[in-house]
């Protein structure tokens, strides 16, 4: 199943996408998953009662036309990052940089808040003054279903309630001048995702997944989940060590190479730039740059 | 004015103390200030809408014997924290890793989980298998009332509604570890706050507030805020360039030199130590360390 997050009005509402059409999770009636948050609280059972439910005749509204929101039941938290993920950015980012390349021995972790967060087709607004160094990461997004903590790896993808497609956009120059890269991860709408969160049983092998990053249609990065250094249950065990993960949290597991700023030529995000990830079987993230 | 949260049975209530005792702001009967959160968005007219409510009589309850929590209003981010703060920790920290030392030319900024939030007087409890470098630091916290983005540092001062008293408690093996500090920051309960958040009036003059950190008594950090390198202002105009800060969100802002790890003979928390951080004028963060 796809869920996504819409206005009505100015009300934040959550459904379900089936053929095109949303059903809205509330007019399904079913107690205890009126939200996206209840959903992923309500484990396995609450998908059964969904998709039962789905059956019965519900007015459904057409998904085109609606405004999306980014798909993230409200949880307190910040996104979860991986940073490093991939070899080929390990080595294009030491490259760039002149140094020796060193590979990550532990899943290097930093965090975006929720004020990033975008929407699939909302233009995302920067400022020059802030960064003139604007760049993509198109991620694959994993979004925790069950809570826990200290994890172990063979169960760890019983906590996957499914997955997203996220731009871990970031400005370069903030990243370098503050050395966390916490700030130069984190500008307002920095953060698009989207369009939806696809449960876990419609990805039969989340490994031959293929993450694709296109500018204005021109393909940048593009890679398969397997690639990763760190996989998913690596990522949720060492995560999870000593600290409680919770329904509703969000983790931008890393990006492929061929990041603009790693490029022979550095090419940062421009004015007016379509940066699209899109990840098979899983989802598009479309968004325009406006850059004043 | 000094504000908490505490448990009453199972519900979460806001309060304020006068004279030792506490009057649970829901009691005042004021429209939109039954929560802290509430208080902080309501800006001064909130204030003194409940300076006034206060003097009229209103049944108190006894400080002493309430079960308290972190005073944090919910708002869906991490506490934001600025590491290496402080000249002197910013030389301990290289000298203890014989690296030459490195003065920070911009805050260097990341995140705790609100799962690591621990109130004043709780225990803390720690697994020897995740860490055993377990290490204080004492720090102010800044709570937001106003929020903003773009915020001038002639202007920050406005944006500040008060001050709590934060103990960043870090894994320096995971720290180290995971690269970004952000896992070695993060375990549950490594961050303790409170016991109340004291609004800014409170504080004459910032600069001049004394930070002691003590194990078991023993002083191991002692330093005045007017020793950061970064001061309040700067904090906040560099933390919200290009990001907006809402109110009830969190800063810990560095702490000073003294930490376990870089004495000359390292010390780590051990279980049954008690580490206090006291803030003058501001209050006692006392915890008991549970190691297992």
């Amino acid at each position: 199943m796809r869920f996504i997050l819409f206005l009505d009005c100015e009300d934040v509402r959550s459904g379900v996408v089936v053929d095109g059409d949303v059903v809205d999770l509330a007019a399904l009636g079913i107690p205890g998953t009126a939200s996206l948050l209840d959903v992923l609280r309500g484990g396995p059972d609450a998908l059964v009662a969904i998709r039962s439910a789905l059956s019965r005749t519900v007015p459904p509204r057409p998904l085109n036309g609606l405004k999306l929101l980014a798909p993230v039941p409200a949880s307190g938290k910040n996104i979860f990052c991986v940073g490093r993920n991939y070899l080929g950015h390990v080595e294009e980012g030491y490259r760039a940089r002149g140094l020796a390349i060193d590979v990550p021995q532990a899943p290097q972790i930093f965090t975006k808040p929720r004020t990033a967060l975008a929407a699939a087709g909302e233009a995302l607004s920067f400022e020059k003054r802030v960064s003139d160094r604007m760049d993509y990461e198109g991620e694959l997004g994993i979004i925790i279903g069950k809570g826990g903590r200290d994890i172990a790896p063979e169960h760890a993808m019983d906590h996957v309630f499914g997955y997203t497609v996220i731009n871990d956009i970031t400005a370069r120059d903030l990243q370098r001048r503050h050395d966390q890269w916490f700030k130069g991860k984190s500008l307002d709408q920095s953060c698009p995702m989207g369009p939806w969160i696809v449960t876990r049983d419609e990805v039969t092998d989340i490994g031959s997944v293929e993450i694709r990053t296109t500018v204005n249609g021109e393909t940048r990065q593009c890679a398969r989940v397997s690639q990763m250094i760190f996989d998913i249950p690596t990522i949720l065990a060492e995560l999870s060590k000593g600290m409680t993960l919770e329904p509703g949290d969000i983790i931008a597991s890393g990006t492929p190479e061929g990041v603009g700023y790693a490029m022979a030529t550095p090419q940062f995000l421009a004015d007016g730039d379509i940066v699209t990830v899109t990840i098979s079987g899983i989802g598009e993230l479309s968004n325009r740059i406006a850059l004043r």
